[in-house]
């Protein structure tokens, strides 16, 4: 009789074998070939110039998603906003670089219990390598857990979290803290599965129960600024099913926000300023159109979490 | 003979008795009725719109002054500046409040050890009398001594003291504080013989050895916009003999200044551009010519220092 039984059960175990692990789209409840599209804003809370081209672009409903950098001056300004739309999609750009020269910032936790997150002058290091190399794990854990704390004592409900410049993608000790505290809030983090073959730790954040995206699309300073918007309407065109974020920085080309970019023309004022033309233009409104690309946010994926 | 003695230098006595004490005017070598102006641009680091005006009007010659805070984020653009002009006349505006809402700054030393000058969310209180309420002067000297520190170690040669929104002049242990540090730094501090009557401790820096200046100018929110430019011109007609220190906030009339002073007319970006273009104007440059007026700096002061 068990023989029997388990002769009977086994057509059906092997369809469940072969059946595929279902997608991010499909757990999110869309279509296998859903084409998804989080558009995401870096860099809130660095400039007033970023928090108003950001907030301009968030009100067209084109741009739909963003992080904040909780050490940043701007932060009282982006937070704000936050407290008066408690519905918009607002992560956390945990931060531990501070990459402008003329314009800085430090950690939100006190200096003495984070030396080695910082430069000789009391900053945040230039270059993400150079924080990875100098940064002890145990001071990134206390230093990104404060930034989330003051995030939340201003009245921001994180949905997602990310790493400014990628630091915290840099080494497994870092990713190991940035995977524990994002677990300990329950916030989902920017991780793609399209990056697995990029380092075997990243893996770690990549089981089937974890939430993570497919893929991320960015622009890069290969561009040149003419061919800006059909970059992007390219990339539109050909954008695979499955969720996609991409990842882009706003800022009007002004004075304050070239005086922070000085000499950098990449990611600098003009750059910033024709992402924002860009992704707020009836040009990318009918790409997503043309191509049947459905705006998601942050807030769906963290629905996901258990 | 005792007698006699004492009686044969009397006269001599007397006419030093009577002999008036030497003004910081004649003290710095000038005639007793020369008409000396300090002309001094207050918040330098605060934003890159206020470094960018004072370093233009520190171009024309007629700014001839100003101050720095060290705990604000532009403070890496001005100190270039001061590496780049060791000969400008730049000192340290010694910073315990940070007084705008949507854009924020906290200490140079590390939070846990300055505790009482916070607020609860890690920022100096937004006002001078809240600040001086709850400082503890022996954090106030730990910090000020940090600012001091930082300044050095960015290559910034102060060479002066003042104090942000007068927080240090608010009672007397905190103005002893910035006594004692300015002495051990041997830098001239802002204090106006004027001010005499305003509190008795501020006797402690008017004594005969002591370097200070005879009155600060400063406008006034009672001043409408379109009357600007005679109030100074009239203050400059009727300017009195000695050292005078007019106090003034520059900066641009921009996105990024209106952002920083939102909901803040007084002192706020309209005020600071009336202030950049009156003090970079040729009617300045006549009332100063008009009303023999010679401009004279901080560090002329510092050198009388012992």
């Amino acid at each position: 009789m068990l023989a029997v039984a388990v002769l009977a059960l086994l057509p059906f175990v092997q369809v469940r074998g072969q059946e595929p692990t279902k997608t991010i789209a499909e757990r999110l409840g869309y279509p296998r070939d859903a084409k998804l599209l989080i558009v995401h804003a870096d860099d809130l809370g660095v400039a007033h110039s970023v928090n108003a081209a950001t907030i301009k672009a968030f009100e067209t409903g084109l741009v739909n998603s963003g992080s904040i950098m909780t050490p940043c001056p701007w932060l009282p300004e982006i937070a704000a906003y936050a407290r008066a739309n408690p519905q918009a999609d607002l992560g956390l750009h945990l931060t531990l670089t501070s990459e402008w020269t003329s314009f800085r910032w430090g950690p939100v936790s006190p200096k003495d219990r984070v030396a080695s997150l910082l430069d000789k002058d009391g900053y945040f290091y230039l270059t993400e390598s150079d924080a990875a190399a100098k940064a002890d794990p145990k001071q990134v854990e206390l230093e990104i857990t404060a930034q989330i704390e003051r995030a939340r004592a201003l009245g921001i409900q994180p949905t997602h979290l990310d790493s400014h410049m990628g630091t915290l993608y840099q080494n497994r000790a870092l990713f190991e803290v940035f995977l524990r505290v994002a677990r300990s809030q329950k916030l989902p983090v920017r991780v793609a599965k399209a990056w697995a073959g990029r380092a075997d730790y990243l893996s770690l954040a990549l089981n089937p129960d974890d939430v993570y995206i497919d893929r991320v699309l960015d622009i890069n300073p290969t561009v040149a600024p003419q061919d800006w918007a059909k970059f992007y309407t390219d990339a539109l065109k050909k954008l695979e099913p499955g969720v996609t974020e991409v990842v882009i920085h706003l800022a009007h080309d002004d004075a304050e926000m070239q005086g922070v970019t000085v000499n950098h023309p990449d990611w600098g004022a003009s750059w910033r300023q024709r992402d924002f033309e860009f992704f707020t233009s009836d040009a990318f409104r009918k790409a997503l159109q043309e191509n049947q690309i459905k705006l998601i946010t942050w807030r769906e994926l963290g629905k996901l979490i258990k």
